[in-house]
C-alpha cells in the first residue's frame, strides 16, 4: 500500500471514472481478456424482493445510468494506479486505456411503475464491458428507484399537500442530496432546499429560516420583522424556537402589519411538539388576525407515516419539509437490486445459490390493464416473444453505446410517474398495511426453458441426472 | 423555474460548490447582510441522542469538511444561478462572490471516540459564513461518523477476524462509496473493494470473483482454472453458484494443483446459505485436501449482527466481506446531528424547543481515565474553563479559515482508533445489550449559566418573571 497524506485536496472524486468500481470486476475483466471471453452478454438488472411496506418500485436513475454509460472511462491517473498495483499484464492496461462501453441498453423508462423480478434494465455488450459496468450501474440505479419509492409513498400520504425536500444535511454525502432532490421530485414532490441541486437540475427552491436565525437576534419578533422586509413576498416564520403558540401570535402581529403594506405573510412552520394540536391552534391565530391565506408548514422527522399519522389526527398542514427519513429512505434504506449474468455468447445461464436463483435469458416486461384502465397483471417474457395485449415497459434506449431516443424532460418524467401511479390499483397504494403483491407471471415459453435449464445445469454441475 | 432538458452531460456535481447548501442559508445570510449582522458566531456541532443499540460515536470526516471549510466558494454558474431566481440583491451577490470561509474551527480528531452532546466541531466565525456552511459540514460530518461508528460495531463483533468494504454497490451515490471506504478503514477494516477509494486514500483493495464469472464459462471448474491460472498469488474462488458443497470439491481441486505448481489457494467465498455449519463442512474439504492454509471469507448481508450469531455458532470463517448494511448503517441509517448557533457577537444564546433546547456557548470536552487506563467519565465546560486532571479533546484546526495543523495519516487516524477503542470499557461495546450511557457531566459553571440564561430567555420571550 502506497503512504499518502489524508490531504482532502487530492481527492477528486470523478463520477465518470471506470475506478467506480470493485476490484473483482477488473480482475475477472482480466482473465476474460486474457482468455479472449468477449462474446456478447446479457445482463439483467432487477430487485429480487420486496422491502418491509413496498408493494411496487419507482424507475429513476436511468438518465443518469446512460450519461455514466456514455462517459465512462480510465483516466491516465485511473491507469496509473492499476499499474501500481502490480497486479495486471500490459497489454490488459493498454485495453482499458481504449476501453469505452459499446453495448445496447433497454430498459424500463424513468417515472414508470415495476415490480419484483422485473428488469429495469438489461444490457447486451461485450462480456468485459458489461462486467466493468456493474457495480456503478447498480449504484446508481438502486439509490434513485429507492429513493423514488419512498417519496411517492411520502406523495400518497400527504393527500395533496405540497412535499419539499429538506433532506440535504443527512443525506449519504451531497452528491446523494442532488439524486433525492431530483428522485423526489420525479415521484411527487414539489421542489427542494438543496440549491445546487436546483441549479443543476432546474428544480423549484424552496426555504424557510433557521432556529440560529432567530437566536441571533435579541429578540424573536425582531428577527421576523428582520426577516419580513427583505423577503416580503416569500417570508415563512420559524415559530418553535422558544415556544411555538408565543411565536404564532408574534407571527400574526407581523402579518397584520404586512398586511397593512400591502404585503401576504407566506407561512409559518412548525418544527417540534404536538403537530395535529399545535397545527390547529396555530390556525386558528392566524384566521383570528385576517391571515386565513397564510400557510401552515410543518418539519421535523416527517414521512409517510407520520404525514398519515398527523393528517388523520386533524392537522391544519398545508405542506411538509421532509427530510432525513425519506433522503435516507430510513425504513428501507436498501434494497435487494442485482445485475445477473442470463446470457452469454447465445447460452442462458443462471446461477442457483439457495434464494437466489436466476431467471436465465434476455426478457421483456408487457403490462396488462383492466376496463378501467387500472393495471391488471404484468407478463414476464422472453425478449424475442410477443405477448398479445400487453404494453411492452423495456424500451431500447442505447445501441453501440449510443443514446437512440430523445431522454424526456423531469417534467414528462413527472407526468409518467402520477399517470402510472393513477393506474395503480389502491390496495397496492397502502402505506402499512400487508397486501398480496400485485401479479407478475412468467410467460409459458420462460417458465419451460427455465425448467429445462435448471435440469442441465444441476447434471452437468452437480452430476444429478 | 427555468425548463432545462434531461440531460445529465449538463450535471457537473461539485463539492466545493458553495450551493452545496438550502436555499434559507442564502436567504438568512442575504437579512443579516442587509442588516450589517455579521459580528463573531459560534456555533456547535453534536449528536443530540444515541440511535438504537449505540452507546458512543468515531469521530470521522473532519479532512474532508476541512477541505471544504478552506476551498468553498460560490462559482460564475452559481452566481448566475443565484441572480436568475431574482430573490437577492445585487450588493448582496457582489459578498458572494468575493465570498471564502475565514473562521476558526476546533474540532475531536478523527478516529477518536465522542459521545451525546459533546461538540465534535465547534465555528467561530463571521455570522453569514458560519450560517452558509452549516448544511454541507452536518452532511460531511454525520455521514462518517455514522459509518465509522458501524463500522466499529462490525470490528468488534468480528473478534480479530479480517473485514473487507464490499459496499459500494448499495451506498447512497458513488461518492458515498468512498467515505465509506475510508471510515470503516478508520475502524478496523483492512480495506475496501472499491477501487476509487484505493487510489484516492492509498486504501488496500480486495476482490474475489462474482457468479457471473463463474457462470460466463461452460462449467465452474473451468472458471476456476482459469481464473487460478492468472493471479495464482491472490485467487479466492466463489463456490456457492450452483451448490456450495460441490463447489468447495471443485476449489479443493484446484487448490490442489495450484499446491503441485508451488501456489496457495489464497481463499474461498461463501454467499448464501447457511454460514456457520457451511463454513465448517467446507473448512473440512479444504483441510482434507492439504490446504489448511486457504482461507475462508463470507459475504452475503453480514453486519455485526449477523457477524456475532455465525461466530457463536462456531462458524470456521476467517475474513467478512461486508456490504450493504454497513454501507448504509442499515439499522441506523441517520444520527440526530445538529449545527447550533451558541453565541453571537458575545451573547450566549440558546432555543427552547421542545425536547432540542441547546446548551449556551462555546464548549471544550475533558476526559477522564481510570487507574487502568480506561475512560471514567467526561465533562463538558465552557470553552474558556480548565478542567484539571481531564483531557481536552477539541483541539484548534484552522485559525482565520487556514489549517493550523498537519492533519494525521490515515493509518495515524486508524492506531487513534485503535487506542481509544482500547479503553472504552467493555460494557459500552455490547452490540445488542442496553446500557446506561457513558457518564457526560456538565462542570458547575456551564450549568449555573444555563440556567440562568434559560431563566433571561423564558422571560424575554414569554413573558415569564
Amino acid at each position: 500500500m502506497k503512504k499518502r497524506p489524508n490531504d482532502f485536496s487530492l481527492v477528486k472524486f470523478s463520477s465518470m471514472s471506470a475506478l467506480n468500481t470493485d476490484l473483482y470486476e477488473l480482475t475477472m475483466a482480466a482473465v476474460y481478456f486474457e482468455r479472449q471471453m468477449n462474446e456478447r452478454a446479457t445482463f439483467s438488472l432487477f430487485i429480487r424482493s420486496y422491502p418491509p411496506n413496498r408493494t411496487y418500485f419507482v424507475s429513476a436513475g436511468l438518465a443518469q445510468a446512460i450519461n455514466f454509460l456514455e462517459n465512462i472511462s480510465f483516466s491516465a491517473e485511473d491507469l496509473a494506479y492499476l499499474e501500481s498495483l502490480k497486479m495486471f499484464q500490459p497489454d490488459f492496461l493498454t485495453y482499458l486505456e481504449r476501453f469505452r462501453f459499446t453495448g445496447d441498453v433497454r430498459a424500463i423508462p424513468e417515472g414508470r411503475l415495476f415490480f419484483v423480478n422485473e428488469p429495469l434494465l438489461e444490457i447486451e455488450a461485450p462480456l468485459i464491458e458489461a462486467q466493468i459496468v456493474e457495480t456503478a450501474l447498480i449504484n446508481i440505479l438502486h439509490f434513485q428507484v429507492m429513493i423514488a419509492t419512498k417519496a411517492s409513498r411520502c406523495f400518497q400520504a400527504a393527500r395533496g399537500r405540497q412535499l419539499i425536500d429538506f433532506s440535504l444535511r443527512r443525506t449519504h454525502s451531497l452528491e446523494a442530496g442532488l439524486y433525492v432532490a431530483r428522485a423526489s421530485y420525479i415521484a411527487g414532490f414539489a421542489g427542494t432546499s438543496n440549491l445546487l441541486a436546483g441549479r443543476l437540475f432546474g428544480l423549484p427552491v424552496y426555504g424557510t429560516m433557521a432556529h440560529s436565525f432567530i437566536s441571533s437576534f435579541d429578540q424573536e419578533i425582531e428577527a421576523f420583522r428582520a426577516y419580513a422586509d427583505i423577503f416580503p413576498e416569500r417570508t415563512i416564520f420559524l415559530i418553535d424556537t422558544y415556544d411555538t403558540i408565543a411565536g404564532a401570535k408574534k407571527a400574526a402581529q407581523i402579518g397584520r402589519e404586512m398586511a397593512a403594506q400591502g404585503y401576504n405573510l407566506a407561512g409559518v412552520r412548525l418544527d417540534s411538539g404536538s403537530m395535529a394540536s399545535l397545527s390547529r391552534r396555530v390556525r386558528k391565530i392566524l384566521d383570528e388576525a385576517g391571515l386565513s391565506r397564510t400557510k401552515i408548514l410543518a418539519s421535523g422527522a416527517f414521512d409517510e407515516y407520520k404525514i398519515k399519522e398527523v393528517l388523520d389526527r386533524g392537522a391544519a398542514i398545508d405542506a411538509f419539509g421532509v427530510g432525513t427519513k425519506m433522503g435516507v429512505s430510513a425504513d428501507a434504506p436498501y434494497f435487494d437490486m442485482a445485475y445477473k449474468l442470463v446470457e452469454y455468447a447465445g447460452r442462458e445461464v443462471l446461477k442457483l445459490s439457495p434464494g437466489k436463483t436466476t431467471l436465465a435469458g434476455g426478457k421483456q416486461v408487457w403490462r396488462f390493464y383492466d376496463r378501467r384502465g387500472k393495471f391488471h397483471h404484468d407478463v414476464l417474457s422472453l425478449k424475442e416473444e410477443l405477448i398479445p395485449g400487453g404494453e411492452p415497459l423495456l424500451q431500447a434506449i442505447m445501441e453501440k453505446g449510443k443514446v437512440k431516443v430523445s431522454l424526456p424532460s423531469l417534467e414528462e418524467i413527472k407526468r409518467t410517474f402520477q399517470d402510472d401511479f393513477s393506474r395503480l390499483p389502491e390496495r397496492f397504494k397502502s402505506i402499512d398495511l400487508e397486501v398480496s403483491p400485485y401479479l407478475v407471471r412468467l410467460s409459458p415459453e420462460l417458465r419451460k426453458r427455465q425448467q429445462k435449464l435448471v435440469r442441465e445445469v444441476r447434471k452437468k454441475e452437480l452430476g444429478e441426472s
